[in-house]
């Protein structure tokens, strides 16, 4: 029995992933990838320009947490590996389940058009035509920098945290007077590398919404070890629980002089930092609220108050962006595009996502699970629901997963990987079968 | 009614607070400093070579247990200040109080011989012989570096603690394979400071005893808001206590690849950094054993195994020196030296030290409370029991203070402030205002 031929989009964690899945179902394939390497995000320096690593990073979940369940990382990393481990890993990820032959490099996906009848024709950077029965959508959503609007204009250096190297690289960023905008991860990490006293810089972050930031480790071990949401109890009560330990673990934001946050804990993505409060605490790094307006050297802040800078870094995240796509067929404004189980998209059934989510805490074991599904959905074992339970359940997932945060692009992508893996395993998939029987 | 005329040693904290007190007792004195600056250790660049602060160096104490009782720090201060937060504090408490007019600057004590019918004689630096009635030694327990001392030669660059200053200061420490000994929190700093991926360094941290790690922050406050010792509890249930709670909150120093402790908490001074176990559990920076040998480039450690570096960086520890002392006089071999209260050397009775002590949580309110007694003892209020009786309770103290404590030269100075002030103003004060009668 001959499946359906396959495209993938993309190979980094998600398209990686996927393409380990078709093979493992004997299906025809091919993974489409602009890059002359895998790995995506993780490809520091990528030709492609679609990695956000700097070269201090490290993945913010523990190993024991980021696994693949069936490749395992190697016993001698750390807890918290770099990002030059993660890349080791998954190229050895693509070496152990012979991945590459079937990724064509430097050979992105331009234009994927649906044909009338189904089935879909893509335009290649170096093959031309090519048409699949099948597209499946996995370029990722961190590379595409998304920047803060706000009115004025800055004339200092304008930089986004997706081409933030290291001090030195792509700016001299040494005695200089830096606005970071932003408070998640990497807004984070890099004002904490750009406020040490070696640097000679003065250093101030801008959050609109603050965060509550939590620490790396807990009691001496990773802190994700003891994170795991349960499917079996109410999920506000578990909520509650972490509101109540947090401030009794980690502290308030304003403790370290951040703003009051907008939000309670858990209600938007906390940032995951251990040095953050310490420079905030130490005064080598200060905070102010949302920015009002710029004005040539001079940025102005919602309490009245202007400084001015010499460099603006935005690490205000980034959009979901398909540029293959007529923005007509597919799109993502404000980062809203509705997906089922974030896979499919209701009225086009040759179509799949994968790896479109803000899981937490980590994208690998939330994309192998979603892929699972997609390799029994193409060989015919799995079907999905009718378009209007679709678009039920869709809405009733966005109320599940994202309703107690704060509405914000940031935020649209937030999921919950033990609470959308158990639902797969325990509903979706069962359900899916039967549909298809 | 004159006092005794009085010679301080050194304008850094101690004889800072020394020389307040005596203007404060308006008794005739005068305060040799060998720098043309006040601050000592933290006169960051201090042309006398006295200060060993680097320049990304913080207070490891919070400015809450860090103020004079009688002059508070500003409140704009942050929890943990700068260095230059900390001399701009002294030099506002040696403005408000005048005590600069007291003190002779370019013009340190040579050498300071006891006259034969009591009193002192002092070769000074610029002012020849100088004869007073009382010496007060504050020069200071944190400027003399000691080296570990291991059989072989290392033919890289070997240098102290003391004398780093930056990544670039006094050598370029990028790109380098550096290992650092110690475990202290001058080793963790420059630990932590070295290791960060953009220096590009392979850095190695050697410890002999291991330690464990305190964080600077816990629940959001600093983490020495907590720490109180009480002097109505039995000591050892108070140690217990802490031995049980440590790991609760920053877990055992093997969690982040530590060697495995010689010692139990509280046993040895422990290391505060919110940072190394980060840094150990990221594989930025590795830990091994005590070192066995060096030859060449190689450094041979006592697990057996091997290694080549570059850069040697010795954090450990300073000695206790009196240059200006004969040493059969007075001197502190393996930084013991036998004083009652810390103050007084029996069987010298026109002699007081102020400032040995490496008190926790700090040095400042325990330099204060001992310039207290001096000067009521310099006004003939207070008087020290018999020498038989000093030399029991320098005993009973000892046992009280470090019986629990690995015996290393580092340890000789421990001391808990707040059962050493509970002890004075409680008890040995009023003792000897009896005896003075």
């Amino acid at each position: 029995m001959r499946g359906p031929t396959v495209a993938v989009i993309g190979a980094g964690i998600s398209g990686l992933t996927m393409s380990k899945m078709l093979a493992d179902y004997g299906l025809e394939f091919v993974t489409f990838e602009s890059s002359d390497r895998i790995g995506g995000n993780w490809a520091f320096g990528n030709p492609n320009g679609h990695s956000s690593a700097y070269r201090s990073l490290h993945i913010d979940t523990s190993k024991h947490q980021l696994s693949f369940k069936d490749f395992p990382m190697p016993e001698d990393y750390p807890d918290f590996p770099h990002h030059t481990q993660i890349k080791d890993y998954l190229d050895s990820y693509a070496d152990a389940f012979d991945i590459r032959r079937s990724i064509e490099f430097e050979n992105g996906v331009v234009s994927a058009a649906r044909l009338p009848g189904g089935g879909w024709e893509l335009e290649t950077q170096r093959t031309g035509t090519r048409t699949f029965d099948v597209l499946v959508v996995a370029n990722g959503h961190h590379w595409d920098p998304r920047f803060a609007e706000k009115p004025g204009e800055f004339t200092g250096i304008t930089m986004h945290s997706h081409s933030y190297i290291d001090p030195q690289t792509p700016y001299d960023l040494r005695g200089q007077r830096i606005l970071i905008i932003g408070l998640g991860n990497s807004a984070a990490d890099i004002a904490v590398e750009l406020s040490s006293k070696t640097m000679g810089n003065e250093v101030v972050i801008s959050t609109r919404s603050s965060a509550w930031i939590v620490p790396k480790y807990f009691a001496g071990k990773p802190a994700d070890k003891y994170y795991r949401t349960s499917p079996h109890i109410p999920l506000a009560w578990q909520r509650k629980f972490v509101q109540i330990m947090q401030p009794m673990t980690a502290g308030r934001p304003e403790d370290y002089g951040l703003p009051s946050p907008n939000h309670k804990f858990f209600e938007a993505h906390p940032t995951q930092s251990v040095e953050l409060p310490l420079r905030l605490g130490s005064g080598d790094l200060r905070a102010k609220g949302d920015i009002a307006r710029f004005d040539g050297a001079t940025v102005h802040f919602e309490d009245g108050t202007a400084e001015d800078f010499d460099v603006v870094i935005h690490a205000t995240g980034y959009n979901i962006t398909f540029p293959f796509f007529d923005p007509d067929l597919i799109s993502a404004p404000e980062n809203q595009i509705r997906l089922y189980k974030r896979i499919f998209k209701p009225g086009i059934d040759d179509l799949a996502f994968v790896g479109f989510a803000q899981a937490t805490p980590t994208l690998f074991p939330f994309v192998e699970c979603q892929t699972r599904l997609v390799a029994a959905w193409l060989v015919g074992r799995y079907a999905p629901p009718s378009v209007p339970e679709m678009e039920r359940v869709i809405d009733e997932d966005q109320q599940k997963y994202t309703a107690h945060m704060v509405q914000r692009p940031r935020h649209t992508q937030q999921l919950d990987y033990f609470l959308y893996e158990h639902d797969l395993r325990v509903k979706e998939i069962p359900a899916g079968l039967e549909r298809a029987r």
